[in-house]
């Protein structure tokens, strides 16, 4: 294998760079001692994120136009409310724990990781998640982006290949130039049939208790990781 | 009048933030020792950025399709060489030279003032400067933006109202959360006019000893700051 040379590495942001399901569940109960609510929150941040793919996929279809993931997942919320007793928060409620999304939290390697991958290659985000949801997210927590390539800049949703493409094309690079850095097998492979390097990253507790073993024994992508630190060595930061 | 109250600074790039004419200057004749040229860089430096305005209003005026900055830059560059005594470089160095515009130097107080205003607001270029110009800029000299909001992005150029419009949408923000930061009076009055804060930044050396005088007596502008380090002040920013 000839020795891997990205200018640029792209990261998914749900699931790789923070804890979306543990934020959730962290920041909810905070929300209920201020609310005097009663919430599952292990089980809504479940369900809340079960319906995250089928939304994407009415966008993705062309079933629905263009609509970014914050108005997605504010209808995902006002479905479930019902269910899980928050049927009487106001509309600013509402808004608020809606964007507990742009309050993720990051892995515990995340910013010290990025942080030394910062030094050598260009990063930013390429997540489904809208521009100003990532914008504020990283403010939020640091995360150290040179650049928000978010979805919502090429209207399409990943595995899409004009996310992948559309990314390395902003950065002026050719595919080939442009690593993805995913927790997720199946993203990774579409970015890597549009060409791209691809690097897997392995977060086992991104759904909790729950297994999560989505890498193949015999996987076709160019680095696996243990985390960020582990990212960092393998490519050559210091 | 009330309290100004951005959550965004956007900021204009060539000569807001950098000295494009003296780091073409200063690059150029570090390429004359190198190539055996003897180019009056003064002069060419003038010449290539006064074709900039009418190579944008080509594609302002919908005459030409979108077409990217460093595509504009080019076609001047190719046009000027034979004039400049540089129509020997061949593609390589046509390149090389092009791209000095990836390469601009900030003025002395941009770095510092621009890292004092990440503190307290999101910061990002708003320039026709491309995305990969923009962000190899920022790698190369250390500008530490939080985003990029290129032209590009928008496919229009300055002072279209999309750009403006687009930028603060993008940031989820409304247009009188988001402040212009700029050394040319036209852009900031294009920005109030899509509801924009402004804040006005003296550059007086942006054309060399030609004087610079674009502010008029009695501006309609936010703020007016000597320096970047003068507005991270008059915005509160310890």
């Amino acid at each position: 294998m000839p020795p891997l040379t990205p200018k640029a590495l792209i990261f998914d942001v749900f699931g790789t760079c923070v804890d979306w399901r543990g934020s959730i569940i962290a920041e909810g109960r905070a929300l209920d001692r201020r609310w005097g609510t009663a919430v599952d929150w292990p089980a809504l941040a479940d369900a809340w994120r079960g319906r995250y793919q089928p939304a994407l996929d009415e966008v993705r279809s062309g079933r629905r136009p263009w609509t970014i993931l914050d108005v997605l997942h504010r209808e995902s919320l006002d479905a479930l409310a019902p269910s899980f007793g928050l049927d009487k928060l106001d509309e600013a409620q509402r808004d608020h724990l809606n964007r507990v999304w742009h309050r993720l939290t990051p892995w515990p390697d995340t910013v010290a990781g990025l942080t030394r991958l910062k030094r050598r290659f260009v990063i930013g985000p390429l997540s489904n998640g809208n521009f100003a949801l990532l914008t504020n997210m990283a403010k939020h927590v640091g995360l150290p982006w040179d650049v928000n390539l978010s979805c919502e800049l090429y209207r399409a949703y990943k595995p899409k290949p004009e996310t992948y493409l559309g990314a390395a094309g902003l950065l002026g690079l050719r595919p080939t130039e442009t690593m993805l850095v995913a927790a997720h097998y199946s993203d990774l492979q579409a970015a890597r049939a549009c060409g791209l390097l691809t690097a897997y990253v392995h977060r086992p507790r991104e759904f909790g208790d729950k297994p999560k073993n989505d890498l193949p024994a015999d996987p076709t992508v160019d680095v696996v990781a243990n985390d960020f630190e582990d990212l960092a060595t393998k490519l050559g930061c210091c």
